[in-house]
């Protein structure tokens, strides 16, 4: 934990806090912390700051919070996954939240088990706390927005237009020709939408209507990787060049 | 498995080849593959080719391979790691595999447990197939080249002289400025060594020596990622802009 994350509502409306349990914990035997220290804190989808330690028992700790006045922004890239097999997905919450995706569509596709849908990998009170470990890893408050979709035509059809209005539409392909920083440099969106499909890839009918819907291919060399080690390495690709995009910008 | 596999003495000097065990059932039962039906095959560290199945029995299957004539490139990246804890190290074996890295050396740190040299996830015997299981997926047949290094000292003075003699050298390092991207267009380097610290980072005694020793500090930003992930993410970084600067110079 390179930042403890607290809910909105667990902050008093004075400025002070109790943490209890596996924070709390944190905060005592590894941050080794004494009452006068500061920490980094973060609000979920609010503020990054630092908590002073007023008092340290071993039931709980109360801190006086210091929050910036500005909230992070929301990553700028958006992921529309193919549903990977539960151990896999359960694995990628926590790496997705570290390298920062503003919102999670998955999806059903023909090379989706329809079973991965009742996992416990895709329920909220199994995702959040993962996702919550990312941030805290890497120091981010913005917790992602996860959507479920069982119906890949309905999601690209009917449901796109309204989630993800404008901004480039990318879905991954090895051996694709264009290379990510070419498709970026191109247009320098404001926003980027990543399609990835499931393990064995999208079957010919969903990749013409990602087509068809504006998604342009787009690859990181002839290398087939799993799904989960490709959402890493596209987000970390992606992020890059959005970056670098915002930086020419400034 | 988008490659089969196969160790170079286990091609018979006529170019048969018989398999039974798991690459065979993988072809039987995966592939579905018919006498007659010709099969993605390599040869480990040697060509990619094709098998065409001769005879298929429950017991084994014998192909006839044709190979290339060229071996693919051994990838132009390096990794220098300090040991991740055996589980994480046990997940990265495939990724990096199937990312590409040309050698990966593990070695000691302030902030790496002794003990983490002893476990399972650093004998051949384990990785090895491991490896080999990230280069069937993506499709290349040059096996990572590992050295463990029990003195980081040792390593980075005495060893890397010989070991990595020339090419760009980089440490990867949150906030530190310097965009990869940055690093590798200046130089256009034939080769790149990269250096990830363990959890918590590299002390500064072990940060200074790196970049006495010609490491130049890289960085995504200012998030910090797990060393699983950010090996991944740096890594397809790093590969992506390898292959950039390839592209460019052909």
């Amino acid at each position: 934990m390179n930042l403890i994350l607290v809910e909105p509502d667990e902050r008093r409306a004075d400025g002070t806090l109790r943490l209890s349990g596996p924070r709390a914990r944190h905060i005592a035997d590894v941050l080794k912390a004494q009452p006068g220290d500061s920490i980094r804190l973060g609000v979920l989808d609010g503020p990054l700051g630092t908590g002073t330690i007023t008092s340290l028992t071993k039931e709980a700790i109360e801190l006086s919070c210091a929050l910036e006045d500005r909230i992070p922004p929301r990553p700028r890239v958006d992921l529309l996954l193919a549903l990977p097999r539960p151990k896999i997905m359960r694995r990628l919450w926590a790496p997705l939240a570290a390298l920062g995706v503003g919102r999670i569509f998955l999806t059903n596709a023909w090379k989706v088990e329809r079973m991965y849908f009742d996992s416990h990998a895709v329920r909220p009170e199994v995702y959040r706390p993962l996702l919550i470990e990312g941030l805290q890893q890497a120091r981010d408050t913005r917790l992602p927005e996860v959507r479920v979709f069982k119906q890949f035509k309905v999601l690209v059809e009917d449901e796109l237009p309204g989630l993800f209005p404008e901004g480039l539409r990318l879905m991954a392909r090895p051996a694709a020709g264009k290379a990510i920083q070419a498709a970026i440099s191109e247009v320098h969106p404001a926003r980027v939408l990543l399609a990835v499909g499931p393990e064995g890839g999208w079957i010919p009918y969903e990749e013409d209507l990602l087509m068809r819907h504006g998604f342009q291919p787009v690859s990181m060399g002839p290398r087939t990787l799993r799904a989960d080690t490709a959402c890493v390495a596209l987000l970390a690709l992606l992020n890059e060049e959005m970056r670098g995009a915002a930086l020419d910008h400034s």
